[in-house]
């Protein structure tokens, strides 16, 4: 997605570690206009038919997620990370390792809003190693849901989490896929996976 | 807000400990629609001359904080809970105890992305003991941004968190404030104050 690309290529930067920092319009401060625009690529990528729910993990997923959800007129599902209190009842479960905070993570999400009816978009702002990606796909397994497809707008094509995905048969497609970044700029792949 | 209210009292439960359910609509399962509606309300009970930004908490703040910046037209920006070692240099921080997970928790904004020449709306999901609030009421003061108001979705206004922002002198508005929830029903506050 173009769009996508030259913002990247002008607001973003690559940190030491190949941190790729584009939190000034996707995960900190968010642009959006932009979330609606990656709403629409992602509605020409994918067939959507029938779909009851746009899924996605908190928290940076979630303004994606929100717009993807209202532009297909379906409801959100976000994974909570964490045991809340105030979840109770039946959960489905998946334990991650969250390289943001250098620790185990469980995702949640309750039985009552996801189930064997449901066709659902899984969506996400980022994805690297996959664990979050890899959790939630897990939780829609568990609940026996189908997986219409997984968008997501930017991929560190050069971490396993996508290929991780991808190998294991799920039709995931993402807007910007990051070969290299380094001292001497970014460079993306063609295509969406 | 009667849409609000009304759908409080079709789908929300009432658990033990004045714990009030809504999040089949609200917060882990979320109505776009419904957040739209409430993101046009806010429009209406507000000044929002000026604008730069909409301010939230992650992560059950997003949704509705997205809505409204794009029905604005401005950017969202949400604090982040913790410390996360993808957030470099300067930061905002506000420490608050989280009731949801029964323990101390930092909230954190990027002061790339706030300060003095922002003109703020401050909006979250939910308002109990209001300790989220106060913090990212305490991180726009610290970024000397000027707060326009302050909206929430649903308040429980027989816990102390709203009535002490407003006697700090926020403009503080509920669309729907529970004055009381207990085996015998739902009562709701007239007004949004």
């Amino acid at each position: 997605m173009q769009l996508l690309k030259d913002r990247i290529l002008e607001e973003g930067r690559v940190l030491p570690g190949n941190i790729i920092k584009i939190d000034g319009f996707l995960n900190h401060k968010v642009d959006i206009g932009l979330m609606r625009a990656i709403a629409k690529e992602f509605a020409t990528l994918f067939d959507l038919d029938g779909l009851t729910a746009v899924l996605t993990i908190e928290a940076s997923g979630i303004p994606l997620a929100a717009i993807c959800a209202e532009e297909y007129g379906v409801p959100m599902v976000f994974a909570k990370k964490s045991k809340s209190d105030n979840i109770e009842g039946g959960l489905y479960q998946s334990d991650i390792f969250s390289y943001t905070y250098n620790k185990k993570v469980t995702l949640l999400v309750s039985k009552q809003w996801l189930g064997a009816d449901d066709k659902v978009l899984i969506v996400d702002d980022f994805l690297a190693n996959g664990e979050a990606l890899r959790g939630i796909v897990e939780i829609a397994d568990q609940a026996r849901a189908e997986i219409l497809g997984i968008g997501i707008a930017v991929e560190k094509g050069f971490q396993p989490g996508g290929q991780n995905i991808r190998d294991a048969g799920y039709d995931l497609k993402s807007l910007a896929i990051i070969d290299k970044a380094d001292e001497n700029g970014i460079v993306f792949r063609d295509g969406y996976s």
